[in-house]
């Protein structure tokens, strides 16, 4: 029977996914320093390994005989994952991943080294040599799938997203956005005045950060019998499923930062935990995609983890581990603190889909060829001047040189940050038309029927449905900015 | 060409073997408890696929061919190794090693459960099915190689030994340890009789102790840039050479065992480490076997660690890191300390052998048929009378089922600790007629000259001789165990 192989060829490939996914994050976490150059010739080594058996000659055959077995529910989208990682896998001729795989590492590699310099000039001769490569891909992608060039792109990341039925959504927020900002910011700056902000800072030991990080963490539902917390440079959730590796870094000065962090990863490893356990060897088992999973993410860090409800509870769990009684009047103004800046990654929720935004509209005309490389600092200013009303024009390390995404050839990924943020307030809403005592389970520290709730509709639906088809069915409705707008002027409106 | 084809095997198998050496440290020390179902799926599937990888059917013909090929030194005796390895593996068929790998786990696993219960009726079924697959190896490694059986499974460990080379020098220091350990222990007594022992307990934080075994890492050698040290249960040495994990386990009110088990696994470091860098995926460029290596560790540990002019540099080490200033006359006494005890991992250097030696002969009748697994306690419990006068029958915690060896079907493995404290008596001898400063270099901590002719005789040759002839060749005559019998009437006997 062909599923058979298919199916055996699954726990193959868990394996080397296993494999890789703990040594990536031991190389963040636990390698030792010297260990780089033999770490990095393993994994690609072990890539290599992956993609020969997944592609190997023989599985378009044993796709195309089950396609015609008796199989049940669960055998058949098995089947369609099987099916749509297979295509992914096998669009591009392996001498053009060859190239690409090699230009992405170059332009990586010089990225590092002259964003530090803020020398654009360096740069941009690899990054157009990029930019030449994915459309390419996007091409070949688009004529694989039978999909617009920019969709084939988005479709490695979230199957099911199209720019058409982005745009419309990302245009409406962006049009509130435009003026809720100095809204936000103005309401912000009058409470700032009626009662100055309390500092937080204080001398916070590691290891106690670490321990209410653990408290935080159990409480909203990270198994740690499956997973741990580490310390790295930049902080991630990797590893495997029944071992989900998440980490953060502390700065003894200050503890909300890596606190929020532990939350947000956090987010992301409850996916993980909680994918159906008997699907965990075929790619139906999987996390569905980056923007479901960024919502994850942001449910937990912002919907439940910036949630004043929340805070009631946590603050006498942070007193309990630094030792200092804040009150919610002390906290929130932290928690809930937006300021216009130039680096995506520090953004606050309010500001940060701006940032993306102008992301989606600058790639979009990239791939489509309307935008070349050495346009970008202009565009990008230009943009940030209407979104933010802040240039970039002679700091384009701040600018388009902020990211590792476009050296690193990944087009089509930025929107994810943004969707998921969506789908996160999207979802609260439904738990709480289902479950309307959601605020004061926070309060009482009880994620219980929350947890239920994602467990259910996403958790437990690993990759069975495209990534709108999920959100409608978990939510009752198609992905809809007004969620998401109405959190944001709840939370940071004048109401 | 045939040989090139070879190397570039060798780059592959090099990736999963450091897959599989990483996968494996890391479930003894960062693991999360629940994930080691999955991480025992993972590894048994590495090992199938690295199984698969090693013994292609061309792979033969490979070695064939590059037999008649122009070959430079290094290369043919790199051949030599391949086609050792090639035998080794080709000898047991794909699905028997991957049956074998999860009997080997499970069994590992259920170990350190039961054995924390005392329980070895639950155990014994995990440990007979593991038994007849030793056997059953054993019958297909023996027919392979045209060696008795259980040489064939020592082969895999160390090349070139034989039990019937074995047993007469086993024989020799058996007698001499029969009349040797009560003289060893008359002497300690008399001593303790003249001045009381003082006691070294006191309270060592955890932090520090840790402080100073990487301090006493870094003065033997250890590379800190390729290594690191963690903790774990049962202590090791693994990972890869360009990133070796040692392991210790701290108790807060004693810093000895820890600190020596630190010195031993240093050892063990120093091989992997300074292994010949430019054969690293080539089986010619690991370590050549276990006794060798347990010879690399007792080297440190026992040559050096335990060596009285050692510790006039290591006190005021000890003492910057504790705190407590010692002399010579309260530290010895310590490290000499000998016991008549059950435990083979806690044993002094005087009693260990009669541990090794009550293996060895058990091991050799399990493999052979002469015993079943179900007869264990009790065939232990009268060596154990026989050689140190304790019994374990109604303690198979402390008997039987003290090792993971058993568990984890390493049959033919335990010689190799009392093989190595031989030769690094006889090492250490060599060394000393070669380089007679070598005391007072280590009171001075300054391992220079010692680790570089332990590099040109030992560390240097990778696999390039049987680990007789490796010996030989270092110390210029066959193993003897008079160098070992020599060390111990001089550091224990009545002088």
């Amino acid at each position: 029977m062909s599923f058979q192989k298919l199916d055996e060829l699954g726990h193959r490939l868990e394996a080397l996914e296993h494999a890789i996914a703990i040594l990536g994050a031991d190389e963040a976490t636990h390698m030792a320093v010297g260990g780089g150059e033999k770490r990095a010739e393993a994994l690609a080594s072990l890539a290599g390994l992956y993609h020969r058996q997944a592609t190997a000659p023989e599985i378009a055959d044993w796709i195309a005989a089950a396609e015609s077995e008796a199989l049940n529910d669960d055998q058949a989208a098995a089947l369609r994952e099987f099916k749509r990682q297979h295509t992914n896998l096998t669009c591009l001729p392996a001498d053009f991943v060859e190239r690409q795989t090699a230009a992405r590492l170059r332009c990586e590699q010089l990225w590092r080294d002259l964003r530090a310099k803020n020398d654009w000039a360096g740069f941009l001769p690899a990054l157009e040599g990029v930019v030449a490569l994915v459309r390419e891909e996007a091409a070949m992608r688009a004529e694989a799938l039978g999909l617009q060039t920019y969709d084939a792109l988005m479709e490695q990341y979230d199957p099911g997203n199209r720019a058409a039925e982005i745009a419309p959504v990302f245009a409406k927020l962006k049009a509130f956005l435009k003026d809720f900002v100095p809204e936000a910011l103005a309401v912000q700056e009058e409470r700032l005045a009626k009662r100055p902000l309390k500092a937080l800072s204080g001398s916070y030991a590691v290891e106690k950060q670490r321990e209410l990080g653990l408290a935080m963490m159990a409480a909203v539902g990270f198994d740690l019998t499956h997973g741990s917390l580490s310390v790295s440079h930049h902080p991630f959730c990797g590893g495997v499923p029944s071992d989900v590796r998440i980490t953060t870094r502390y700065r003894t000065g200050e503890f909300l930062s890596a606190l929020m962090g532990v939350l947000h990863e956090s987010g992301h490893a409850l996916y993980e935990q909680n994918l159906p356990k008997e699907w965990s060897h075929w790619p139906l088992g999987k996390a569905r995609g980056m923007a479901v999973h960024e919502s994850q993410s942001l449910f937990v860090e912002k919907q439940v983890g910036r949630n004043p409800a929340f805070w009631r509870w946590a603050l006498p769990v942070v007193e309990r581990h630094l030792g200092e009684a804040w009150t919610l009047d002390d906290m929130l103004p932290h928690v809930h603190h937006v300021e216009r800046g130039l680096i995506r990654v520090d953004a606050d929720e309010v500001t940060y889909p701006l940032h993306v935004i102008l992301r989606f509209e600058l790639e979009q005309d990239i791939v489509a060829g309307r935008l070349e490389a050495a346009d970008i600092p202009e565009a990008w200013d230009a943009g940030m001047r209407a979104y933010l009303g802040l240039s970039t024009i002679d700091n384009p390390a701040d600018g388009p040189m902020q990211d590792v995404h476009w050296p690193g050839g990944a087009f089509g990924y930025f929107p994810s940050y943004t969707l998921g943020a969506m789908m996160a307030a999207q979802q609260w809403a439904a738990l709480v038309k289902d479950h309307p005592a959601a605020d004061a389970d926070l309060a009482a520290g009880d994620l219980t029927a929350i947890n239920g709730w994602r467990r259910e509709k996403i958790w437990s639906q690993g990759s069975r449905w495209s990534t709108p088809e999920l959100i409608e069915r978990a939510t009752g409705e198609k992905l809809e900015a007004g969620h998401f707008i109405r959190h944001l002027k709840q939370r940071y409106g004048r109401s």
